[in-house]
């Protein structure tokens, strides 16, 4: 029996899970463009937004033009949040003063004609990008903006595509927003927690079949892994999942076992170092068949509602990942072979802050329009003779 | 456009706006009596309050005289709040030490007779007075201790003093005192966020109209300020708002223009760093005739209980001044033309901490008994012809 | 009257009430053993508990053998309170790792045969012993376990014993131990606080009449009081209780005179540094009469439905010690005569953290198995005729 006794509690570890500014990590992200809010949270009411531990607020002006502003006002520091949503912009509800999306100063109302002031306050913000429904922020130096990406699993005929913003389904919150990242890039996981362990999670068609095969492998824009199974018709079905640097997108996943591209790409929102949220935009074949996939009906709905002993009897990832603490201790793991998603996971991020911190382009930055505007990913599952 | 990257956080100005024990405002503070409960709070049981982040025990024997105690007992430190109150003091539950109200320990009744320790042990608390239903502490210096000045509106032929004490009416409570006082010396707000902004939150009679002239100026006791604007009847309204150091005294204010003094003074009473609450003493005709001033009928009342959408729709003072954070950051504002009143302010706090700090008298302080009894005030409002 | 300005406020005194690893009064309590939960509360699901700082997982296998392993699963750390109890131990929720209940790792599923890592990794855990009803855990230095101490007040003919824990009758819950011992080993507050300032909260036949005599004595094992009081019938009643080191075991109470020894023990479970629980022990004469004592009787039962107003008529320990604040402040104390107790308690306690640290056998450490089997006790009371 080891002892308890004398164990040594070490410190979770800084460069790889905080967000902040300034932080490893947090300088890394800062280098993608991040989902902030839903388009549709943009109405006449500005909107409060906190991400990568920032507080900002987003609203879109009479000309349909969103903004990403710091959210105290130049002038006194009152939050915008209580401002008005304008014509040409967001007026602070102190003294009047109003902004347009890229923080010029328009009006200070109870100023004197003439009034020097205008052109000498400059308000912080973000440059944005709307796509799909989400609204995204560049949050980092202005200097090493990228190209927006576009991936090519939003590229189909006919439907639409839709986006939500939330916590994930089942899916951890108050923790930090590594944990749930290596959560994706740990296949076997699956077979353990939401099949064997808790009632099933995720449709048992596709994950009652141990895996034949799982290889992780790096790829140009971050990793993936490809899980190979045989199934009882005697073929063999390959899923493949995919994490694109900016690290926060994947690419997932099949409720059962055919030849199909994913159509949707989920995105890791990290809203400070110990609380994060998910969003993602999913291409859809019409408007209201927006079905709930086979995890979303498995995992019990109104988590809210669930009581403790039900959630020890049947945890969920939420319980697993947020079970590890705020932010995990990684000094006293054993990583085992199982673990190599998360071993490889851990050391692109670690190159990638490296490279950002050296001024350079870490994996996944697009420069290139053309690229940029139909990046080619590889996730989805096919069914094959052998 | 200015990002928001590399945004430097300035901390609060630590002079300014801390209160506790030995801090240069906390210091200023002490120098003046200051509010810290009602006379009606007073009753057979003790009363806990907070005020300048001290834990006290304000309580009335049974001679009808007020004490304030620090709250640990001096014996073993229980607090002091479930004391009983009796006849000659204060009786501490867990041993029955009874304290008088200058701290002196009459009994000791689980010790032997010819008990050494009742000499020994003086309770530290603090000198009191209560006037007009309001108790007030002097929690400085025993040298310094100043005379308790009684101002010239309350002294009316007829009628009566009531006091109250609480949150102000649509006002910060979880945020730095000098927030709020800022407020109040910062005379425009008024005609944007209480008129303009929101719905009208002050009476449109007097706050329709747009100052044609905005003067502050310092005073011996503090500052005000004069705002005049031009009747649609042709006549000239003069309004006056004063602030009298000790600085949490203000005189306001009329809900229509007339030519009349002001019959009430407010206090601000700083809880701790980061929350205040108000307290006052007006003057009204007769008993019962308590009505609503204007401010109160068109705030919202029941604040309790407006959503977080209401709040955002029509902002009051709490939003405004709360919504600057916990402690307000001066090293980010962009102080203008119309911010002279809170510059100004700032100075004369400024110059009483540091006059204070040097051991003089700051600002506002009386020594002259006769003329602490009938303290001049000049707050009110004057119709004119021209 | 002695200011209260300028009043220094010291700090808590770190030696003697800090409990987490690596404190002196931490390392005292982690040389004896101490309950940490019911046994009926290993059930079908993991019990997850917070003892001296420490959050532990508690669990029976199934072969009925307790277990108590360090929280984070030794894998990649998450809570073993979502694992599953097995035949052979506790399988966590994550990758389906299984322990037993001293640390081995049985299983690791997910690993390809004849894995390596399975005789590598041990995790961390503690003794335990299940007696009467509670487990107990031994969470010091593996090398200075010392025997279970097993009372003589248990042994009697027939009857059963019958275990409890949770928050005293009465007690504090939410500040450091020390205060809830102190109160124990402080004679005197009972015939004030529980009698003359609250409605009785003890038997008036036991505590009504005032104690005639009242001793302190050091013992072998901790020490002792003797209060000796003289009944109207002439006779003489003396009242022992009991404070025998592992610091937290008790001998207590009786109901009305009468000669008798005690049967219960009871215990302090110091959660933190500023939470605490109750245990005890006690031996009942058969199944079902486990009758309310008259101190049950008389505190009030539902107290999380008691008003502020109800504790401050009717303080009990509850008050009086939570109302010392989270950890008391020794330093502004002023112990007089009656506090012997609490003196004498504080110098045993503190000679005792010296010896561990020193690494000696602290006070009540029993080295011999036969003494542990039957420790002699002292306290009950008697009735004599002078």
């Amino acid at each position: 029996m080891k002892s308890a006794y004398g164990l040594r509690i070490p410190e979770s570890d800084p460069e790889l899970t905080r967000v902040g500014p300034g932080t490893p990590c947090g300088e890394l992200m800062r280098r993608y463009w991040q989902p902030v809010c839903l388009s549709a949270e943009l109405t006449d009411l500005p909107k409060r937004v906190l991400v990568l531990g920032e507080e900002l607020i987003a609203f879109r002006d009479g000309q349909g033009k969103a903004g990403l502003l710091y959210f105290r006002c130049s002038h006194r520091g009152a939050s915008l949040e209580y401002g008005k949503v304008e014509a040409r912009g967001l007026r602070c509800c102190y003294h009047g003063w109003l902004y347009d999306i890229e923080g010029n100063v328009l009006e200070m109302p109870l100023e004197p004609p003439n009034n020097p002031f205008l052109k000498q306050v400059q308000h912080p913000c973000y440059p944005v990008r709307e796509f799909a429904g989400l609204l995204f922020a560049y949050m980092g130096p202005p200097e090493k903006i990228p190209e927006f990406p576009i991936y090519d699993v939003w590229r189909k005929e006919g439907g639409m595509l839709k986006a939500r913003m939330g916590p994930r389904v089942g899916g951890p919150v108050d923790c930090n927003w590594l944990q749930a990242e290596e959560n994706l890039m740990d296949a076997l996981h699956t077979f353990w927690l939401h099949t064997r362990h808790s009632k099933p999670q995720f449709p048992s068609q596709a994950y009652g079949i141990d895996p034949h095969e799982l290889k992780y492998e790096e790829t140009e824009m971050g990793m993936r892994f490809v899980l190979t199974r045989k199934l009882p018709s005697g073929k063999w079905w390959e899923l493949v999942w995919e994490m694109l640097m900016p690290l926060n997108v994947h690419l997932v996943y099949t409720d059962e076992p055919k030849t199909e591209r994913v159509h949707a790409v989920t995105y890791c929102v990290p809203v400070d170092d110990t609380h994060q949220l998910g969003a993602s935009i999913r291409w859809l074949p019409e408007e209201g068949r927006d079905q709930l996939s086979g995890r979303e009906q498995l995992a019990p709905a109104g988590r809210g509602d669930v009581s403790y002993e039900y959630t020890q009897r049947y945890p969920d990832d939420k319980e697993a990942v947020e079970g590890q603490g705020r932010i995990a201790l990684h000094g006293l793991e054993h990583l085992v072979t199982s673990d190599r998603g998360v071993i490889m996971f851990r050391r692109i991020l670690r190159e990638a802050i490296q490279a950002a911190g050296a001024g350079a382009d870490p994996k996944g930055i697009i420069r290139d329009p053309a690229k940029a505007a139909l990046v080619r990913t590889g996730a989805g599952s096919v069914v094959r003779d052998g």
